[in-house]
């Protein structure tokens, strides 16, 4: 992989001018304190921590606009940081140059409940803006599992477990305020529930995971309250049923609000970490909303379609404190997951396919595990066709790596193979770029670098991530871990 | 307007050696002949016809390819043509060039219900997609009014009167087969229903209105259909009544499933065209569907809220030839408004606004368009605040046409001074560039035009529309009417 090349040089530093610079604009918003470097230097990711030269703390659109301007001048590298929660590797300093943490663009500027919509900064974290939603009748709904920033789920293309009804990320998205590579702010849209003024800059940037400019605001949907929520818990004899049931759900026109999949051992790690008892099977967590009438309904007609898939077991709850009793472990999955395995790090997958290819997907997949030896639980999003192994390897034993990365690889050309795609919602990152050539073509992939090139032709923003540019295209040089 | 700058040259001929290629390749499905091109040289927009020097039909991704290859190595401009419906004059040939009719690339080629979702050839119209989908239990639901190609209803991002409901064909779309400038062939993306593996090249495409790729192939979602669908026309008092009480409708989650606003002269017009007895006053048309109790009970919530704003009049119906008698009107009403006024053109607006602003910016309108003298029925998706005029001109008129064009102006300026956009689905084409520097700013118009010009260096992909370039940017030579 180009990123671990080990012809790259030494750890770039900050020219003088440019350190003064950002010291005379931000003060102590700005900091080179290596601890603080290192702080930023890692995601989720299983990578080593690759920090940035320094780090700085904008606290407005013009504050960005203005760090970008001077980085521009001494071509340094910027790399936007949110939550830190992204799994791909996306805010590694692989080449140097400045952080932009943005946690203190934490307003949320405006609540339009008449236009469904709301206008965040882009370091508003999902459960800061559904906290000052509070009251007013209305959620947003993009649920990725971690309290991901705004700003960091445009760029990824985020989406998770309500995808099925309320969209990704993407469809819920107005308008953003984007800080180009040359410091100039763009708006890519009013605040119009639909456009069709021209190239869609809003859907370029969402996805672009800080590549082609630094998001500083956001305008979101939001969405009112259900009356009312109820959820279910079944058992499956096999994964393949379990997926089948709820394709038949989709084919039928049920609104599912969520429908989580999880397999025996993921089960199985939620039992242990959550001191729940549940069946060590194939599950569906499944969830309505809408009407009292409309999810009773919707209760009845699904009943039905589950029992003919072999689901048991059937648990229901539409009181508030009893669904959060029956959902919680779901929502605990991930981090369950990893303390399967004490110490040791995940890989994470992330395939989406066709809706009919997923049970064979996930079927195959089950066995690939199983014939490799490692321990990776499975769970997803079955009405999206996603789901995600969490590979559990100790990152001292170079065989087991090699057998997770060797595994994760067959997972991601499965999904490509299938119609579908490596990535369904963490992004490419640095990890997934060379898979971009095989699910999009040389000549997809080529376009990506054409426009990464128009409009970054420095190569500045977040290099190394995406697209993967010839080097000598920038004259950023490499970072490696402190 | 730079496209009617009276210092271009006269109509550009094909060069003799793409004739030969293009009728090498094509057969007689090139032709030079003058009736054929000037079939192909407008569309329902009130520009007069600028017919292309050559019109060619491929039946296939390969031959669209291969045209293009040939159009590229001369210099030739290429403009795509899907069913001539577009209203911003997208299909002029203003720099000549050949015309690529898409309209035998008419095949669809799946149907995947597994998947909800079916792949097309471009050139499928959206009633052939419907039919082909007849007895499958799904349906493609983007309705613009027009049996429009897919491929131009992607290239304009089209949508219409169920966009409420079910988005517009952005939403709907899973992926593109796309020509590129050079004739190079890529798929925007695979099946997946979300992805997050790189830039998002189909939204790039969706919109683009032939400027940055010759879309071939079009995957799309499809929907099954509801169990129960029912109608209602509701009389108000006034417009900002009849806009506020969908608002509040959308405030409370009801899925309504269409929301059309029609001001008195409209139903003025429907009753002279489909002689209906329909009172002359702002009315809503309503549509709304899913299960028999669902259907029920939203039909009870909205009465109440209708009722609450001043509606009256409230004809309801369930049973499928009754809600046609109650629809059909409304299905009619662009046609009937031209005939208001026989022998005129029709000026259209496509104004979209934020929800909040939506009633002051129809009753605004309105008053303009009293004060104007002109006849101007209007009419709009509300859901979506979204509303269009139809200013009836006689074109022989200088001052009425003068006069029509600056009530466009306004009502643009209005919606974008509103935080909305100058057009909501219909598209830029020729008529609004000048719009796009106001309503993104100059670096967002400038950002739209280096994208183009990274993907479209030679400026051959539908000259002169979404994006004005500096002249002498390409060497094709205009084309003026016959």
């Amino acid at each position: 992989m180009e990123t671990r090349n080990p012809t790259l040089g030494p750890i770039g530093q900050l020219p003088d001018a440019l350190a003064v610079g950002l010291t005379t604009l931000l003060g102590d918003r700005f900091t080179q304190n290596r601890a603080i470097r290192e702080q930023h230097g890692s995601d989720e990711s299983s990578y080593p921590c690759m920090p940035p030269d320094a780090v700085a703390w904008p606290e407005s659109t013009d504050e960005a606009s203005r760090i970008m301007r001077l980085c521009a001048k001494y071509a340094t590298p910027v790399i936007p940081f949110g939550a830190g929660s992204s799994v791909e590797g996306h805010v590694l300093a692989l080449h140097g140059g400045v952080c932009l943490d943005m946690s203190r663009m934490n307003k949320v500027l405006s609540i339009d409940t008449q236009d469904l919509s709301c206008r965040v900064q882009a370091g508003v974290t999902r459960e800061t803006l559904n906290s000052a939603l509070a009251g007013t009748g209305y959620f947003f709904s993009v649920d990725p599992g971690a309290d991901a920033s705004l700003g960091g789920m445009v760029a990824t293309g985020a989406s998770g477990t309500n995808t099925v009804r309320y969209g990704t990320m993407r469809e819920n998205l107005l308008s953003l305020t984007v800080v180009l590579a040359n410091g100039e702010v763009i708006r890519t849209a009013q605040r119009a529930r639909k456009s069709s003024a021209g190239y869609n800059l809003t859907q370029l940037f969402a996805g672009s995971e800080g590549t082609l400019g630094l998001i500083t605001e956001v305008v979101v949907k939001v969405h009112p309250h259900p009356e009312a929520v109820a959820a279910a818990v079944v058992n499956f004899p096999d994964v393949r049923s379990a997926v089948n049931a709820v394709i038949v759900c989709l084919q039928v026109g049920v609104p599912l609000a969520r429908a989580e999949l999880l397999d025996a051992l993921s089960i199985q790690a939620i039992n242990a970490h959550s001191h729940t008892e549940l069946a060590e099977q194939p599950t569906l967590f499944l969830e309505f909303c809408g009407s009292k009438v409309q999810v009773a309904e919707q209760a009845t007609t699904v009943k039905d379609i589950l029992a003919e898939h072999g689901g048991h077991g059937f648990q229901w709850a539409d009181r508030p404190e009893e669904r959060r009793r029956l959902w919680t472990p779901r929502h605990h999955a991930y981090f369950a997951c990893l303390q399967l395995r004490p110490g040791s790090r995940a890989v994470s997958t992330d395939a989406c396919v066709p809706l009919s290819r997923l049970a064979d997907c996930v079927a195959q997949t089950l066995d690939d595990i199983q014939a490799s030896g490692l321990m990776a639980p499975l769970f997803g999003h079955v009405g999206d066709g996603n789901f995600h192994c969490v590979l559990l390897v100790d990152t001292a034993n170079a065989e087991e790596v090699a057998s997770a990365e060797a595994l994760a690889h067959r997972i991601a050309q499965r999904a490509i193979v299938m119609e579908g795609t490596c990535t369904g919602e963490h992004g490419v990152g640095m990890h997934k770029i060379s898979y971009l050539q095989e699910e999009h073509g040389p000549e997809g992939a080529e376009l990506m670098r054409r426009i990464k090139q128009a409009l970054d032709p420095l190569n500045l923003l977040n290099p190394g991530k995406v697209v993967a540019l010839p080097s000598g295209a920038s004259r950023c040089k490499p970072s490696e871990a402190l």
